[in-house]
């Protein structure tokens, strides 16, 4: 048990968990799902409905209520009016009158009905902006706070390590750096506005073997503490997220719900967390049923309290009834549920709960505000990455252009959304069911982008299935325009309802479906294709990249939101310029897979394998419709192992639009005490730029960015030479210098490990 | 460094070491290739030829002679006069008379012109005989005694965990329990021949990312000491290796080749190996040129060095000149190199080279002799699996039967060999340059068998290109036959060259080139289709186990030597009945992979993943032309932990033929404090059987069987239930029984961990 914890509890909290039975402290360890019922989405969720009652339920009082607004579409106000009693409820009759804490989902916007809905994470990463980030946090917790919800499960802080995996969507990049920094945002934004952050899936969920949704993650110390942790460290640490949700994954056996090395030393004893742990939904359980490592749920109980899990979501499965008989047989010291039960409080007390009344429910709320389309629009735009262009796009003038609109996902709202989209999510399941928000297809957007052109539009084939009967109309649409816009990807889903989403695991990088066969049919008909793929997912289109079933263009939009299809035709039209970039490789093949371009040298092509592993795109790729020039990169010559280095490059637009560069700072540790990737994004910046305007990015980095983990399980700064470039992704270098770490070998601290800043000259 | 090895140098040899100058030292550390070229065929090789004229090179002596017979095609007789030469130039020519260690490959058979093949370590798996492996280990050994080779660079003791990677065929099977006790009996026959094992690639180097060779493992504490360790652990320890080579792989981050923890403090301290460590070729160098954790050569040495390693192969490039000037400038203390000096010593002194006199060269050797011949064929029966049979197989009487034989295997002798064949490795690069011994191919084979057979014999495609010409060909051939026998597969080979083999590394499995095609085509006629694979995989070849385009029956053959062609026609005529077994899972996909059959349960297909990835056939799976029942599994319902277990089970052939039956015994432990497999074999036994014959089997079984390394890293056996059964395969429980262990949880010690054994009654 921490003491960090234990002794930044409040003499309230001290009082109260001193007057409490065992019933009454386990109760607030716990949730409860109002909601659930047969339908429910969660893995496993049928074998664990809790039969109990919700009155007798909440006798004791009650930790969590588990999403009232997003398990099925409620009215939000009438929902409120409901909490706000319940709120009483267990205020006036229970025994200690302590409110729940309501948490959420709330990834791509608040998972509720009516609610924006955002772009998914993999479309943050692809902006490179935090900022715009922080705004969409801060708006969306908002809505929460409007709504009586004081905890939100986001933001996902998985590193990307496999696209095969089915939640990639919910995950910002492959690279560390990039997913610590926007999550951080996410975390700013979000608590800006009074709702707690919970950042998941602690720790290295996302390594499972072969990218299947819960499989063994093989991995290390070294790798853990080098790629997955970093995003959680600056999240709490910088970002000070209140809350942390365990993984459901094993980690070389031991899983992470029961690892006391993960959950108690490092996160409280070492980075000094001391907000609340909750579980992931169903994981103290599946101890005992997925995982084996435990006998009955009191032992996994009793495992996963002592690893540091203080909460059990979404309900009581193992942390009521087993819990309370391991304690009073003697396998659990009622000492340890203490632990918890303060964090609980503490958590309660530090949102007011412990002294709010709840007198007055909001009466009216706008969940889609004029503020939220804006940040939903502006974080697409950006999103939007413009893989290949043969100079069709812009397409410019197009009054009197006939234009094809092709594909499954141009006339979707859906394929927009990701998988914690209450679209998707929730209404999945409940057809007929209205959306309650606009959310225009691209269809619909161009044609109040293209005002003058002829579009005739035809899906061409599903996403998902093999029927090809439409195929020939749209090769015939195809045929008689001037230019086909083909529009295919990924419909989110979960759990094999749809192509990518949670428990959507593939072993097949190919487009779903026929998808790619309507795309090489209509290509063939000599009419110029602009592809867009709307995903959840890199697929491995290398083939539509180049070679005889090349589009003329290729666009790349990760689930971009209510606004995604208005940011693509407005991209597509050319009123905006695109600036997004490929915040994870586009793979080469399944196969191919894992890969990252956070590789060492043997991670690459070599003469030492036949299996070429080079992704069809690299990492941080995406064009724009100027041009950009980058160089003059001047950096310290040399700089102390315990210090920060300035880097400065020039970016100029060369061509005739005005654009933004993102402005990617690479370096290189030539040679190090252990292995180290042959690139590793040091600084990110998005620069604007006029046609014929240049800036100045100057960078001030600190060294800790170069850091990594030594034999002896240090994280350490070593001095040698370090070689930097800026260029247009991580495979090229346009501008480079150099680096000479002198000193002696630094151990990094927590103060060592801020992000680095950018100034714009 | 160790004083385990320290202690253990003789007298002489401590004298010899004190009386040595460190250029004398340092010659002792590393090896001579004499025939090196362009044309070698290890990794880099060309950036790394020594220059120094072989004179001058061995002027302060030398450690080791590097592959002197299996560099190029040269007359075995001729060679080993050249060799007893400089054997006595070395004793008289230098200050200390020492002759040098003469290694050579002998994975299939001893790498040298005119020896026999045997088949390839998959096939050892395949057979589950360590028997018949220590047979043909003790005849390899032989060969090499008398041509003066004192050890041998085999066996390959990495565990299969993907099919993808090239050296697979190198590999016996993914089970640990199957590599160790194959392993050691190779190593057990080998020695007794006197010649020294050489335990490779110590170790993890199979588990490299998406199986390309040389790419980073991923792999966790745990994992390495459960399933990469235990081979080598055997080997040693009851094998009695005296010689290991370290790994190419980095693991999380640190590269082997510079890793005390598993050279010296594992290795020596903890197994108490006193032999000698030997470098892959070229890993020294590969710390400065590909991990980048060394700046130069001599930090590589230094590294290496402090590590464990104690000899440079396959010459100095790190050893000589850049060891000696890091000895000189005090980067590394030259007590250091004393150690690696006293075990090169001591393992020439244990060889007998100190005192040898090379008076008597060999004057006739014979190199295939019937001894040969019968132990190469014994196992290539033994490792045929058939995997599917309608009951067209055996083919019986043939006599008038129109048989087509077709596919690029069907004629080809190569096919029937692996990549660390001499006819692979070397003779590929001397086109023209015969064989030197019989291998007849499945084709030459079947005219034998089939002797009243109209066999018509068309090829129908190569095993690499895309060349459908032929394919009609071989479809009339089909049409006009009575049964079809299709023999396909890879073509091994190095880096490039072939399917299969060190280098041959591949995203997808598929069969080559487009064999699959042929097959469907020829099965497609209607003909009856017997298709036999020849790999050094397992190939994704669901297809044809299953639904339209599945022939009659499949046989599956890895590399089985130069008896194999014999042996598959054997069992194609029905006058050896097959008696292999899957030593690795036949995969689904590749993108499935990595995959293992020793997966915890969240490694197998549930509803939280879409992504299926049952193998096409499970591990263990092999048909006979006779049928067996497995049944009574009885078992000490209780044992201590520190204890073994008796199982007994009846098994019976129930059909019309004699055969060979594999019995499997199974366990899974039901809830462990870390996860653990659902399926572990716990030990094996083939049976011989006349038909309504039946046979116990009894095993002991050590618990360290069910061993596990805890939480805290121990290796431990835990009290607690364990299922255990008997079937076909890992994936079916034809008769079951469970066992309790009981007691306190006990630390597994060295003794505990022997083999399990059989008695069949």
């Amino acid at each position: 048990m921490s003491d960090t914890i234990t002794a930044s509890a409040s003499e309230r909290v001290r009082a109260l968990v001193a007057d409490m039975t065992l019933e009454e402290k386990l109760a607030q360890l716990v949730g409860y799902w109002v909601d659930q019922g047969d339908d429910l989405v969660a893995p496993m969720a049928g074998e664990f409905v809790t039969t109990t009652q919700y009155e007798d339920a909440t006798v004791h009082g009650l930790g969590h209520l588990t999403r009232v607004y997003g398990t099925r579409p409620v009215d939000p106000i009438e929902r409120a009016d409901w909490l706000w009693g319940e709120q009483r409820r267990l205020r006036t009759e229970t025994r200690l009158g302590i409110p729940a804490i309501v948490h959420e989902e709330c990834l791509t916007g608040l998972a509720t009905w009516k609610a924006a809905t955002f772009p998914t994470p993999l479309a943050w990463g692809a902006a490179f902006d935090p900022e715009a980030v922080e705004e969409m946090g801060a708006l969306i917790g908002e809505s929460m706070r409007t709504l009586g919800i004081h905890q939100g499960l986001a933001p996902v802080l998985d590193v990307v390590r496999d696209p095969r995996w089915g939640r990639v969507d919910e995950c910002i990049s492959e690279d560390p750096y990039v997913v610590a920094t926007v999550g951080t945002a996410y975390v700013q934004g979000l608590q800006r506005s009074g709702v707690h952050a919970t950042l998941k899936h602690f720790v290295g969920y996302s390594g499972s073997q072969a990218g299947r949704n819960h499989a063994p993650v093989h991995a290390g110390a070294r790798e853990l503490a080098d790629v997955f942790l970093p995003p959680f460290e600056m999240a709490l640490r910088e970002g000070g997220a209140r809350s942390v949700m365990n993984s459901y994954a094993e980690i070389d056996g031991v899983p992470v719900a029961a690892t006391p090395e993960y959950l108690t030393a490092l996160l409280r004893d070492e980075w000094g967390f001391d907000g609340t742990v909750v579980s992931d939904y169903f994981s103290v359980a599946f101890l005992h049923t997925m995982h084996a490592v435990a006998a009955d749920l009191g032992e996994a109980a009793a495992q996963a309290l002592a690893a540091g899990i203080d909460v059990e979501l979404p309900t009581g499965d193992a942390f009521l009834a087993p819990l309370a008989g391991a304690v009073r047989d003697g396998r659990v010291d009622e000492s340890v549920v203490d632990v918890a039960v303060r964090r609980v409080l503490a958590q309660k007390e530090e949102l007011g709960l412990l002294d709010e009344s709840f007198d007055d429910p909001p009466t009216t709320i706008d969940l889609d505000s004029p503020a939220h389309r804006a940040s939903a629009r502006r974080l697409a735009e950006e999103s939007i990455v413009l893989l290949t262009n043969d100079g069709i796009l812009p397409l410019g003038e197009s009054t009197g252009r006939r234009v094809a609109v092709i594909g499954p996902n141009a006339a979707s709202a859906e394929a927009l959304m990701g998988c914690y989209s209450f679209a998707n999510h929730v209404l999945a399941h409940h057809p007929g069911t209205p959306l309650g928000f606009e959310i225009p297809s691209v269809l619909e957007a161009l044609r109040g982008e293209l005002p003058g052109a002829l579009i005739d539009a035809i899906r061409g084939c599903d996403v998902e299935d093999d029927d090809a009967s439409e195929i020939p109309a749209a090769v015939a649409a195809a045929h008689a325009a001037d230019v086909a816009i083909v529009v295919v990807g990924d419909r989110a889903g979960l759990f094999g309802r749809g192509t990518v989403g949670e428990g959507n695991d593939i072993d097949d990088l190919e487009l779903p479906g026929i998808q790619r066969r309507l795309v090489e049919a209509v290509v063939a008909t000599g009419t110029p294709v602009v592809l867009v793929v709307i995903s959840g997912r890199p697929y491995a289109i290398g083939w539509a990249l180049d070679g005889a079933s090349a589009p003329a263009a290729v666009a790349q939009a990760f689930f971009p939101g209510e606004e995604g299809g208005t940011a693509i035709a407005s991209v597509l039209s050319g009123r905006i310029t695109p600036s997004g970039h490929l915040p994870v490789s586009l793979p080469r093949s399944a196969g191919a897979q894992p890969y990252s371009y956070l590789h060492p040298i043997l991670g690459a092509p070599s003469e030492i394998t036949s299996a070429d592993n080079t992704p069809a795109l690299p990492f941080g790729h995406g064009l724009s419709y100027t041009t950009f020039v980058r160089d003059d990169l001047l950096v310290d010559p040399t700089t102390f192992a315990d210090g920060s280095f300035t880097a400065s490059v020039r970016v100029r637009n060369t061509g005739e639009r005005a654009g933004v560069d993102l402005v990617q700072l690479y370096a290189r540790d030539v040679f190090a005490s252990v292995t180290r990737p042959v690139a590793v994004l040091a600084a990110y910046q998005r620069v604007a730029l006029e046609p014929g305007g240049q800036a100045v990015v100057r960078f001030d980095v600190p060294l800790a960015r170069l850091s990594f983990t030594d034999r002896t399980g240090v994280r350490i700064i070593e001095p040698g030479a370090i070689e930097l470039w800026v260029g247009p992704s991580c495979a090229e270098r346009e501008t480079t210098a150099s680096l000479e770490i002198i000193g002696d070998l630094h151990v990094v601290s927590p103060a060592d490990a801020r992000r680095a800043t950018a100034r714009i000259g």
